[in-house]
Order: C-alpha cells, then structure tokens, then sequence
C-alpha cells in the first residue's frame, strides 16, 4: 500500500509498504481522510524529539473498519483516540493517562494513518456518526486540543477572550471558546491570511505587525484585560503579551510548546493573581464529545480546512505550509487517491 | 512621639513626629510590636515604586487601643488588616479587592507601624485573643500571606512539596503548608543559617550550593516529582526549578515578586499540565483565621522570630538585615521601647 | 403615577402614588418595560416571607434616565442590579454579597419597577446596549439567574444535561446551557405549552405525564446519565428525579426554591459522588455580562416572552398566569402604556 | 485455615476453609490485623444489597507476604487498596474507577481478610513503612475515606468544621480535618462513650440529648455558621441538621450511605449557596496517602481503637459492636491469635 513516509530531516515520501497485519483485538482500517498538524511539521524538519524515521505520518484521521471487530461492523467510519500510555507512571496511576510521563502517539511514535491502511487496537476507536462529513470527522482530534483548552480555562459565559496564533490550534480554540459562551474573541497573529480568515470567522483580528495589543484589549473590555488568554502561538513575543492582556484573577490556558524557556513577566502573575494553566492533548472521554462538538460546529470547521490533497501526491505538503504566500491552514489528504 | 522614618533611597531615621490625630471612623493605637518585612527592604533600598519618603515604615503591627471606638473597648489589643482598595476596578466590583489594581497599604502608601501611635479605621481591626502573646500577633499579617499560598495550592492531605527560599515567607509557608496536612516539605536556599533553621523547624533542607535539588526530590518522591511548588525565593534560578520538579498535573503558587521576567520553561508547564498560580497578600478572612492560624502555630512561630530592636535604637535594621553573618530571618521591633 | 401595587394575599391594583424623589446618590427612571416574575406570584398569594403590603411590585425592568446623573446621561436606557446587602455579614465581608444573609430586593423589599417612574441608586445601574431591544433588555435580570446557575454547575463543552421544569427559569437555563456549549439538552415538565415550547426551541422535551425520564435519560447518554442536572421546578418529584439520572461525578445546580424540606435519595449523592450545588440570583459581574449574554440570545429571548400587558391593564395578571389554558411563560409589563 | 464467615443474616462463624491458592499476578498473605467496619455490620445484619453467603469478611487489614512476588519480597508488610473496577462503565472511562457503577471490594463481593491467609493480585498492595505499627496500619483503609472526605470538601486552614456522628467514620474525619488544619472542629453523636472520646482526643462534643447543635454553632462560629459539615451518621435528624448549620457558601461533605431518601431543606441548599458533595471511598493515589498520614497522626488513631479479639475468638464481634454498654469504636481482630 502507498504511505506518506518520513524518511529523515526534511524528507518525507510516497513509498510502497506492507500492508498492516492487525493484532489481537486490532481492526484494520481503509484510511479515508488524515489531516497534517504541527507536530508533523516539526518532525519533518528533525527537531521531534521522540519521531524516528522510517514513519508513516497522520494522526488526525477518519478510516473506514475494513473487517469487523467485537465492536464495530464492517464499513463503519471510525476516529481513533491516537494516544497510548505506560499504564504505570504517577499520572496513569492516578487517572490522568494523557500527560503520561512516557506518553506515546500514533503516527508519532509508530506508524499513523497518512497511508491507505492503517491497523488500530478497537478499544481506541470511536464511531463516526452517520451524517458527520469525513472532513469533519479528521478535524475531531485538533479540536479536541481546543476542546480540553477551553475547559481547562475556566470559561464564563460572557466572557472576553484574546487567542494568541491564527494557526490551526488558535482558530478551532476561538471557535471552542466562541461555542462555550464567550462574548469577545480577540484573535491575534502576524499572517495576513490568518487574520482574514479569523475575521472572516466573526473574531476580532488582531494584526500584531501594525496593532498594538494592549491597546486592543483595553479598548474591547472597558480597561479591564480579558478574563481568558489562549498561547496558541508558541514564540516569545506572545509569552511576553500573554501576561499583560490578562485581567486580575484572570487565566493564561497554554496550549503552545515552546521549544525553548522564554522571558515571562513572572511579577504579572503575582500581582494580578493570574492562573498559567498548562493543556495537553485530551482525556478520552473530551476526544469522544470532541466528536459531538464537531458536528455542532461543522459548518465552521469546514471553514479551516484550506485545501485537500491526494496521498498519492502529497510529498510537497510541507513545502506548500512552509509557503507563507499559500496561505494555508488545515490541510487533509485524501488518502483514498 | 518617635518613629522610624524612611528619608530617601538607603536612608532611615528615627524622628519626632506629630502624634496622629483619628479622623471620623478611626481609633488611635498605642503600638506595640511591628515586624519588618521584605517590602520594607524593598523601600529602604529606594526600589519599591510606589512610596515615597518621608515614610513611616510599618505594616505587620499589633496595637493597643488609647480610646474606645464603636467595636473596641480600650486597652484592647488589635491587629490591622492593611490594605486599601479602590473600590471602582474589576477586582474591587467582583469581591476580591486585595488585587485591587490600584492597591495601597498601611506602612507603604501612607504612614505604618514603626511609631510609638498609629491611627487605623476602626473597621481594618481585628482583636487579638487574650491567650495570644505579641510576638506571635505581630506575624499573623506575613502569616497570612503564606496562608493565602497555600489555599490557593490546594495542597492534599499527606502532599509532597517543596518550598523555594528559607526566608520569612518561605518559612512560614513552609509551617502553613504543614499545618494544612503537607507530609514531606523540602526547603531549599543559599544561605546556612536559614537552611539550619528550616532542619531544626522539621523540614528537609536543601543547601542550593552543594544539593542537587532535582535529585533531592527525585529521592523524596519515588521519582514523582512534589505536588507543590511555592516559590518564595523570586530569583531567576528558582523561577528555573519551579517547572523541573514538580510533578505532572501538580501545582506552583508564585508567591514571590520577581523584579523583572525571567526564563521559564514552559514546555513543562504544557507538558506536564502545570498550574501556576499567582498569590498576593490575603483577604480579610483570610486575615481573620491568620489569627486564629497564629495562635495554634505559635511555638513554632517563636522560632522564626531571630531578634527584637527596641524602636528608638532601630535605626540600624536595615543594615542587620543586610548582614548575611547576622543571620536573621525576622525581625520585630519593639515600639514601646 | 400608576402603579401595579400588591395590596395584600391575592389582591394587587392598579393605583395612583406620589411619583418618587431621588434621594442623593440616586436617579429618576421612567420605566419602560418590567418582567412579572415567580417571585411575583409568590407574593401575590401572601406566602413570601418578607413581601409587606402597600408595595409596588417588579424587579425586571428597564428604565431611561429622566434627569443625567454622575454617570448617566439623560434619556440613557438602563438595567439595575436589584440587589441590596447589608455589608456586614459574613457573605458580605466575604466578597459574596449576593448571598448576604439580609439579602433585600428592590420589588420584593422596597418599592419596584412596575410603575411609571422608580428611583434607583445610580451605583446600581448598568447601561443598555443601543441596539438592545427593550423587550431583551427585561430578560436581563432572569437570564442572570440562568447564566449564573450554568456557571455553578461548572458544564463543560458537548456536556448532556437535564432540565426540570419548564417555566421562564427552567427555559432561560436550558438556553444559557446551550450557549455554554451543551450538546443535548433535555426539559421536562406537565406542561404541554411549556414542553412545546421547550421543543420548538430545539431542545428535546420529557412529559412527565407520559415519558419515563429515566429511561429518557439513558437513551440520551447511551446509559451515563447527564452531566448536569438543573432543577429549576421546586417541586418534591423533582428533587426525587435529579439524583437518579445525574451520571457518577456528575452535578446538579438547585436553582428552585423548595417551599419546604422533601425526600432526596442521599444514597445516591454519596454513591455517585455527585455534587448539589445551591444557585442564587446572580453576582454584580455576572449581570453585567448578561447583558452581553442577552444581546446574544436576542432571537431565542423573545421567543420565550408569550405576552405584554399595558400598566394601566394589567391588575388580571396574576389571573392569567394561574390559568393553565392561557399558556404563558414570561409576561411583559409594558409600563408607557 | 480458620477464617470468620458470614452464613447469613445475623450469623457469622468461625470456620475452617481451604487455603485460598494464588492465581497468577496474586500473592499469598499471612493475615495479621483485620478491622471490623459499619460495612461488615451491615453485610452481618443481612441488609447488604450486594454480599451474599458464604463470605469471609474483611477488607481493612495488613498481611506479610508468604511467598515472593514480581514486586514485594516474602516478609514485606503490606496493606491492600481493596477496590475492583468494571473497566467499562463511564467512571471508569474517565478516570474515576472508585465510583465504578459496578464497584466490588475485596470482603464484601469476595473472600476478605478475616482469615489467617488470602491471595490477592499484587498491583492492589502497598507497603507498610517498617516504622508502623500493624495496628495504625490496619487503619489505613478507613483513614483514607476520612482523607478523601476531607479534600473533596476543600477545607481550608483555620476553618470551623461540625462532624455529624462520632462512629469510627465520624472520628477519623475529625482528626483528618484536623490534620488539614480546621481550627475548631465540633463533633455531634448521642452515644455518651462516644462523645467522651472525641472530647479527649480535642474536639468539642455536643451531646444531642441534651445540647443543641445550631446554638453550639452560632457560639462557636460568632453567628457565622461552620465552613464544612461532614455527615457521618446516616440518620435522618442528621441530614436535617447539616444544612442549618452550614455558613453561606459552605460545604457539606456526605460520607454517610442513608439507606432510604430523607427529607432535605433544599432552601437552605439554594438560599445559602451549599455545596453538598458525596464522597465515596477513595483513589488509588489517596489510599497510597493515606498510609503516610496515618504514620504522621500514629498517636491519635491508636486511641480510636478499643479492643482487639484474636480471630479465634471472634464470632461474637458483632453482639459486642452492637451492645452500646461496651462502648466501641473501633475493634480489630488479631488473625494470628
Ligand atoms: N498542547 C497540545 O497538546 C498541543 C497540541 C497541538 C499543538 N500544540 C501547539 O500549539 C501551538 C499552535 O499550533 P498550530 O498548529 O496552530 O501552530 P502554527 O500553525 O504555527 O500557528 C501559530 C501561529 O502563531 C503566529 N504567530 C507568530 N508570532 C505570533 C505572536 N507574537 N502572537 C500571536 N501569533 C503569532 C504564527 O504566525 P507565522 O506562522 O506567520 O509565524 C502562526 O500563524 C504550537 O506550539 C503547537 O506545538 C499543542
Ligand atoms: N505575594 C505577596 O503578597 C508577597 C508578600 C510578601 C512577600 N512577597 C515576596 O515573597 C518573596 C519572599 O519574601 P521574603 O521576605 O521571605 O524574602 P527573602 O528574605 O529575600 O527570602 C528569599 C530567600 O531565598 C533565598 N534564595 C536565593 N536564591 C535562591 C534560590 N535559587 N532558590 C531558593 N532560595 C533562594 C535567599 O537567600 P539569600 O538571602 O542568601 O539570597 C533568601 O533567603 C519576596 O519576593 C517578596 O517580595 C510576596
Ligand atoms: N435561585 C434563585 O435565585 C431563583 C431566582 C428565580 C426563581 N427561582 C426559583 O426557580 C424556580 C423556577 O422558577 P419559574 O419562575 O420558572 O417557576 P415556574 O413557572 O413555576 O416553573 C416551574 C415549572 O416546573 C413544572 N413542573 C411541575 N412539576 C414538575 C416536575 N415534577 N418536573 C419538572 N417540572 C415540573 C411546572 O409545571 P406546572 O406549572 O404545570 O406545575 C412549571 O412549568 C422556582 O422555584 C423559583 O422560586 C430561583
Ligand atoms: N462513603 C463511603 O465510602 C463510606 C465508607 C465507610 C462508611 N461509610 C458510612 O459512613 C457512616 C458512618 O460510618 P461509621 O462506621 O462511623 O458508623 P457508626 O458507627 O454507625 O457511626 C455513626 C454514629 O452516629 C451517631 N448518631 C446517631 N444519630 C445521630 C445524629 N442525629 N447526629 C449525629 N450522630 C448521630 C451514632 O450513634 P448511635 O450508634 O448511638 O446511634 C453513631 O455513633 C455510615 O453511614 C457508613 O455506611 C461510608
Ligand atoms: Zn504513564
Ligand atoms: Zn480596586
Ligand atoms: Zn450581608
Ligand atoms: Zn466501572
């Protein structure tokens, strides 16, 4: 079978592979769509620290179960939870598997679903609900990330919010925090193309490269600072800001990995009693209502998927997102042509 | 009557001042003991932004009423809820007026403690229990700021924590977190004569200049890594540790005040799903049970007292202070004397 | 000016009173619309604790500045906060003045909105939007009781939840929840009126007359339970009802008020964990943003308004809202009439 | 082996039984103490919904090890976190299998421990510190229901505590809030023997025959109300009287199983702002806590415990707990006498 395949630093590339050999208790799965994220970039660049080449990437996926399992019947669409954990470490031992201190993905640390089959043990899989498009479907695991983020913040109906990065990650976090109730969704980034569309969404861009921030907040909630910030941009510049837009007794949500430790106004967080409350992945049970959310939101979503590639010709999907002038967001690959 | 009066940057003095007169709705108090606080430091090094010399210094009191208002009768002994808050801000209209953003105390933004009368609104008293000696009513106010940072943690019962800084407020953090249950609290710092008293109190010490305080809790917590982290140190090197050694899904309350920003590795924090909580002084119940806090901890608060000055020879404080062979942690003045 | 004046049990006419004067501090409104409320009721049949005849009932209003104040212009429509704390008890001192243990209610305690003209604290006031419609801007008050029940309930995103009752709180609930991002939303009630508009509204209508909740429930959540139950019907049968199909770990925010002690199944709330949590009207903050709520759910708002009366006709409206066959849910003053 | 069996209702034996044989992943413990518990007496008097004879009883106790496992050695104390999880249900989904909708423990669903030996599956034990005694660590088990009662209700330090009920239950919540840090904590019973054990162990006892507890409160909380109310007796009057004396905004923590619903003052529960939380049992991770902070509160509980019977010599057990003249708290069997 054909697989989009990470083959070393800046190098992925359609190859032919076996075709998967389910386990016990796995079921295989005709791969339908499978979306690229962030992470897959930064393993395509070498800097992943885990992700060992050869792999096949993709862990956004919807598939199809090719041969029925205990519980699912042939042909139906499923989603996968991707994420497998030690079982043994403080955080499993205590009900919080997904910050598992070994925690491992699929398509990130064995192979994922950028290929035409993949097999997945059945207890990971969720069915699709019959009238959920399968672009939907791929969008349920990111927007499970911004699920969890905006549960973890705390969010009040009403509230006034400021998303730092127009990336993926920020976009389906103002759209969570929009369907939680907030009333003022500040959305912030450098990327002219980002920023139309997170206009185009009903937020209010936020053009760091001409606007001033504070400003900006100041203006939109009467001097007080936003009750909920969301670090989906991941450099210093939005550590710097996450702090200052904040109101007393607000929260900062970090979804963002930064690669490095950065400069952080530590003074804000005492004086403002600010809460700095890190988010990772999602439990089990918020990827299951994640799909729930997706089908409340479609017509959204379908607004964040910029293009659709064939597997058959996706080798340059990393040259397209590195591509400022593409203008990219999510991006699927078929992987059924 | 005598006061200690803050002229200018490094510059204190002892000096006559005009008894204060009580203005509708205040009482006078006849001092009895003040502590002397980092802020103190703070101002006397001519940092602090907002006082403004002349000052007299003073925010950690226990007084005697001269004559008796509408609550309290004379000769009652009293401590001061010091802060003054606005009234209009965010925090001011939605109940929590101690992050008011425009903030003042006793001591700080208008006259304090340090002097041999003080007149306070009667309605920022509160009694002192006849049972309870001065010297532990004189820390029941930097009592409460540790009381604060530790509900604000919601360290568990039998927790595991670690305590940056072995000063006054680490330490009586330290006692508080103790006192709410904590089963292991190591204590780091630099300085010999603190990290004794932090062993003698019952803590683990951990001597930053020869320990390697990662392995240190590595050892204490089966590898877990602690449930709590309070920094009280509020330099760059512990805002450093802070995310290293705590446990994933575990907890740093930030109760120091960290000059400038400074690195913090925020990967951790999303990583291991942090929370970092900022915590500034107390509410006015939390002030109350400080009080009655004090009073079951008093014996070990005695030990945290190093020295009292009588007033009129106390010009010198800051300069005992700034002595590291004096080895003191706090210090009390006595206004009578 | 006319007034709609309670003049003892079962008895309210319309009658000419002495227009107020605004005390310092205070504001002249002339009353636009005023809602009719289940408190209303209450005191209408006598059986209100604190309601004491002659008094001009009504704390759902909005109102235009007749002469400017400190802050508001003249001709400036308003909401109020109608809430009046004593400042001294411990909810008070505490930051939770909203349950102060003397909570007193402008139209419930003093004289209220359904009249020509009201006198009000300016400090109580809170602008209305321009382009509110006056109609939403009276559901101000009402959706606050909702926003701030689903705030206590802590609802998470694609949560299932259950409503009981479908009465203007039950139904404003059921709406708040929605915008907070549940995904299955349940009412029941005996209603038929009630219920239908309950289903026209989207959500999935129980007649208790016939449908098993449970069973309903289950079928709902795949055999869970719901996430959140809001009992807003008073009524012993319910609070039988909230503990049996509430999910392990799940919630359940009181809102209703139960005339006296009823049977709960405590076995339950151990067993599962759940937690009951008591809701009373609202925070100053969180009347605030329902404003902003209200503006958000304008269309949904003015489905839930059945009727408005002219001041001058409104003496039957106690008799209309008892009569079953008139079928209304939330009645409209209309106080220029 | 001799073992005490249940062998219906009001009848329990002392019998002679098969070695219990390790199935893989089990090892086989050497009985030392076992404690009797108000589950036992219920599954005794026949009203148990879910045990069923024959059954040996018994799920607080300690054992050595007989024969090595993959992680105790043969020797090693150790103490058995007793609780078998479904694996399927929701609570188990999400983290929360101690609320298993289909929970079964070790001596009551299956063999327990009041015996000379039982095998269970190694991944439940936990090591006895060599330092404790066997008889603190036979408490272990019902200490950590005390501990997660305590940080479900999310004391605070200094806080006013009522425990309602001076049973085995009653007594450990006490000395765990205690722990936790409450300042005044009020223990209500109407057994004389009781309430004169929790006077001595430092708690202010209110005998209900005579006192009356909203008085005690008021007095012992200057008219404000406790902070937390933990209900441990499972009586109708009990349940009545926890919301009465709750403070607005309080909590009340309900440890005890009330075997029928009972009439609650919802009006309270809403007027107040009560939060009233169930709590069962415990997590893994606090039963693990659980054995440190019985070490840290040894000389306490050792006086809880009233009498020990060899296993020999114990089939009267339960005519001894249920004669009031014998004045028991609790009792442990010695299973190796
Ligand atoms: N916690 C988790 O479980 C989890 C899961 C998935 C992703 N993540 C993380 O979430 C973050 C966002 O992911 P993503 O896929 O959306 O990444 P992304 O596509 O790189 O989006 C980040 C956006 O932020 C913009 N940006 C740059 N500087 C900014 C500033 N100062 N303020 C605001 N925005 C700025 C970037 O613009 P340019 O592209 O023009 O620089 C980009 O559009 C990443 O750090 C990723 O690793 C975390
Ligand atoms: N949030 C609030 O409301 C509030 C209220 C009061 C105080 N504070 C703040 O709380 C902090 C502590 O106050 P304090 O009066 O206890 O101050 P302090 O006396 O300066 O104590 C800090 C201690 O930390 C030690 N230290 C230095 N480097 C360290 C490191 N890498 N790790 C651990 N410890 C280190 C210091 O040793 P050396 O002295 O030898 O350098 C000193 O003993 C200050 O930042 C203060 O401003 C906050
Ligand atoms: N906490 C607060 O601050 C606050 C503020 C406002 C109101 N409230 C309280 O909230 C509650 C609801 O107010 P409301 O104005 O909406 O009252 P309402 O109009 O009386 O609504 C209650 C609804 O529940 C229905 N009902 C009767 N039995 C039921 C059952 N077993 N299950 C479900 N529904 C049932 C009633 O039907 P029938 O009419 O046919 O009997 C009615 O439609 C009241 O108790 C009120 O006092 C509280
Ligand atoms: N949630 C859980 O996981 C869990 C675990 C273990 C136990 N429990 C439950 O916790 C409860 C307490 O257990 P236990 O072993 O301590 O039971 P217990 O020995 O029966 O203790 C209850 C005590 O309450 C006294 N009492 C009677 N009426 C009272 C009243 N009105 N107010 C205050 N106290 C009153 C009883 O006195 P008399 O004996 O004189 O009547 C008795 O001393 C039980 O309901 C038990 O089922 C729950
Ligand atoms: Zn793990
Ligand atoms: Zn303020
Ligand atoms: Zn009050
Ligand atoms: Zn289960």
């Amino acid at each position: 079978m054909k697989a989009l395949v990470y083959t070393g630093p800046k190098s992925v590339e359609i190859r032919d592979t076996a075709l998967p050999r389910p386990k016990p208790g796995e079921v295989l799965l005709k791969m339908q769509l499978c979306g690229v994220c962030g992470t897959d970039i930064g393993i395509h660049s070498g800097t992943h620290p885990r992700a060992a080449a050869p792999l096949i990437l993709g862990h956004e996926f919807v598939g199809e179960v090719v041969e029925a399992g205990a519980r699912f019947a042939r042909g139906q669409r499923v989603v996968a939870y991707p994420l497998l954990s030690c079982g043994v470490c403080h955080p499993c031992r205590t009900g919080s598997p997904h910050v598992c201190t070994g925690l491992r993905l699929i398509g990130i640390d064995q192979a994922g679903g950028l290929a035409e089959y993949l097999s997945v043990p059945e207890d990971m899989l969720f069915a699709v609900p019959e009238d959920m498009d399968n672009r939907i479907a791929a969008l349920v695991e990111p927007l499970a990330v911004a699920l969890r983020a905006v549960e973890q913040s705390g969010l009040g109906l009403a509230d006034r919010v400021a998303v730092l990065g127009a990336g993926p990650i920020g976009l389906l976090t103002a759209l969570a925090a929009r369907q939680a109730g907030a009333a003022e969704v500040l959305v912030s980034d450098i990327d002219p193309a980002r920023l139309a569309l997170a206009g185009a969404l009903g937020f209010r861009p936020v053009d760091l490269r001409q606007d001033d921030l504070s400003e900006q907040v100041q203006t939109a909630t009467d001097g007080d600072g936003v009750d909920v910030v969301f670090e989906c941009a991941g450099v210093g510049p939005a550590a710097r800001d996450m702090t200052r837009i904040a109101r007393p007794g607000g929260t900062i949500c970090l979804t963002s990995l930064h690669k490095a430790p950065c400069p952080v106004a530590l003074l804000d967080i005492a004086f403002k009693e600010l809460r700095l409350i890190g988010s990772r992945v999602y439990t089990r049970e918020q990827f299951r209502r994640s799909i729930t959310l997706a089908q409340a939101m479609a017509e959204d979503l379908e607004r964040v998927i910029t293009r659709t590639l064939p597997l058959s010709g996706s080798a340059h999907v990393f040259d397209l997102i590195a591509a400022p002038e593409e203008a990219d967001v999510k991006i699927l690959i078929d992987c059924t042509a």
